[in-house]
């Protein structure tokens, strides 16, 4: 099948779908979850098809290990999908109502958008989160992997698919398109009308690709060149943990800070401290002119290392003359995800909470925390980097739109 | 100015407007307001202008009058704004808030998006109303209106940018683009990271290109194909009265109606009193088979009537074999905007509402209660029909983002 035949079909899909009950949509989960379980050997063997073909390709043995699965991570794909379950239904909240002069009965219903395109890289444990969530908000998903995991997720789409079936919804709620040609991509992004959505997970020019070429709307996510913003009003001692943790925590995701501006006023107590932390958690500092003079490891930054989501050990640091001067900053180089201001000052924060321009803004705590599961939104799709519907991590809610129902007697204008 | 550098200097506008209070922007507002009334005779005169020009080109007189402004019509666009000035500002607004398990304090929070641009034909009036509507919800607007009233647009955005001024915001909040060439539509189409959202409104083929064209993020607006359906268990004098009003009220709107779908059950007393109604309305019927006999007047509609926005006295009607029928026809012309069901049965209207994937669902009610004014929203800048972030009539809530603030006390993960 095309991708255009699969994503027709995912409409046929949606349709009922849209009027699943939560119990059905739940039995649904749980049966998946149970059945990729019980298949745990069939797909980890799918899995050994991709592994052997990774080494075949020389891939590095960390993407190997991010493609690999074990029984252990089968049982952690059928927990999240468990978990799924617990969660409240989205479609149908009444978002807002009121009863008009008139008398007409007004209500803002969440419904569910109806198609939603993945288009994400690595892991085979996204396929069944993605296939999940878009169940659970009532979306009918079309799946599109990356080429080196295509055996792995063919196993667990067969295994989803036939266990939504059993449960009695349509197993087109879930494909998976072709990850071995690029033209499955470039069809999905032309899907207007058939695709409502399409979510881009993975790196920058994979998204900047997928922004710039699509026509079905596209929320954007996850690039982020992050900030701690270090204000004269500081505590010493929480600049330290929440610059360390937002940079050492871990290394690869996207809400790590790349960036550290410290301002004049604190550098001398303050850059000799996170200088000595970084070097002996074995970070590479890339600093300006100033931040030179506080240690012989740093290493002259560039132009382009301010714009840098280095995703390793690395970051960059500037001293800075005044909070403006750190806004000024972040809005010449920050990706608009995760800005962090320390600083003991109400002054100091509320300036710099109005003035970043984010989809979120720590006050001493570590960039780390955007994240759906530290929110407690219980799921997380990826998080949006836009400012159209979705900012921030997005949970349930956000994989719905809205339907105004208008309720009167006869009622004529 | 390039539109380019125009919405650079609106970028650094909308960071200034960012934190403007609300009654910083009220008092903008009102003093707009009182301007746009002392300068009359300049936008009258002004307005001139654009007339000599459109009756030399030999445009319809109903354009013309729609273009034409006087002293009343400046005095309404100056009430529209000091309305504005009476709504409450959506920015500041805690959309949801919590305290994590870790003692975190998230609050998601309503902020501008930044940089609006409007793509809009026709009415000088839209110039007055978008400032206004950005202004309120802190937006720097980039205005785009049609070249036959650029001069009418240009006395008027002269006027508002000029009391902006005097009321200490900065004048680039409100800035008109060229309008006597294409290429500041494709300019602005393309300024993805300085404009923030374009809105688009006016014909069919305005919005197709704009959604197909943009990288910036488009809110597409207003293109209705609305359908009422009279059910089986329909009360005849509301399936008259809806149906008529959502027809005749007037013409040329979006949430008028333009197709008619009647349940076989009650086609025999129904249609010919509706039928004859429409014709003494003066609208032409474009029916199918069924529906042709039953009065020697319907034309017999084409494929082509089925999908057609008429904007005109014409309405499209069938004869449906059931409600499935029904949301069928709907899901294959309909362009999600306004769906109404006459029905006395509870079991149908609610397998109605569930069916129909629009903006707006009516039960037992006129179409054109599809309406920013009639929600009681108090502002309007458009009807959007697409599902990501606005869905709808879009008041002031729906010209803004999001953005977590997430404070602590030094806390880590």
């Amino acid at each position: 099948m095309s991708v255009l035949e699969q994503a027709a079909a995912a409409r046929v899909a949606a349709i009922d779908l849209a009027g699943a009950t939560r119990a059905e949509k739940d039995r649904a989960l749980l049966l998946m979850a149970d059945r990729l379980v019980e298949r745990t050997d069939d797909i980890v063997h799918a899995n050994g098809v991709d592994i052997a073909n990774a080494r075949e390709n020389g891939l590095s043995e960390s993407v190997i290990d991010r493609l690999a699965l074990d029984p252990e991570r089968v049982a952690a794909m059928a927990d999240g999908l468990r978990q799924l379950a617990a969660l409240p239904d989205p479609v149908g909240d009444v978002v807002r109502g009121s009863t008009l002069a008139n008398g007409l009965e007004l209500r803002q219903v969440r419904v569910p958008f109806g198609v939603v395109g993945m288009i994400y890289e690595g892991r085979p444990n996204v396929t069944a989160d993605a296939a999940g969530i878009c169940l659970k908000s009532g979306n009918a998903a079309l799946l599109r992997g990356s080429g080196s995991a295509f055996s792995s997720n063919a196993a667990i789409v067969s295994v989803l698919r036939k266990a939504v079936a059993d449960a009695g919804l349509p197993a087109n709620t879930i494909q998976l398109l072709d990850a071995t040609t690029r033209d499955s991509v470039k069809e999905l992004m032309r899907a207007r009308g058939l695709v409502d959505v399409l979510i881009p997970r993975g790196g920058a020019s994979l998204i900047k690709t997928v922004v710039e070429q699509s026509t079905v709307p596209v929320i954007e996510t996850g690039v982020g060149n992050c900030h701690v913003y270090v204000d004269s009003a500081a505590d010493l001692e929480k600049a330290l943990g929440v610059t360390l943790n937002s940079k050492t925590q871990r290394y690869s995701t996207c809400n790590t800070a790349e960036s550290l501006l410290v301002h004049v006023e604190i550098a001398d107590t303050f850059l000799p401290l996170i200088l000595s932390s970084l070097a002996e958690a074995g970070v590479t500092v890339h600093g300006d002119a100033r931040v030179s003079g506080y240690s012989d490891a740093v290493v002259t930054a560039t132009e382009e290392d301010w714009g840098t989501e280095y995703l390793s050990p690395d970051i960059s640091v500037a001293v800075v003359d005044s909070l403006d001067d750190a806004l000024d900053h972040i809005r010449r180089y920050g990706t608009g995800h995760t800005e962090a201001i320390v600083s003991e000052s109400t002054t100091a924060t509320r300036r710099f909470v109005a003035g970043v321009d984010a989809a979120a803004v720590m006050v001493n705590a570590s960039t780390r925390f955007t994240d759906g599961g530290e929110f407690g939104f219980g799921a997380e799709i990826g998080i949006s980097t836009q400012k159209l519907h979705a900012r921030g991590p997005m949970g349930l809610p956000e994989l719905t739109s809205t339907k105004y129902v208008v309720t009167g007697n006869g009622h004529t204008r």
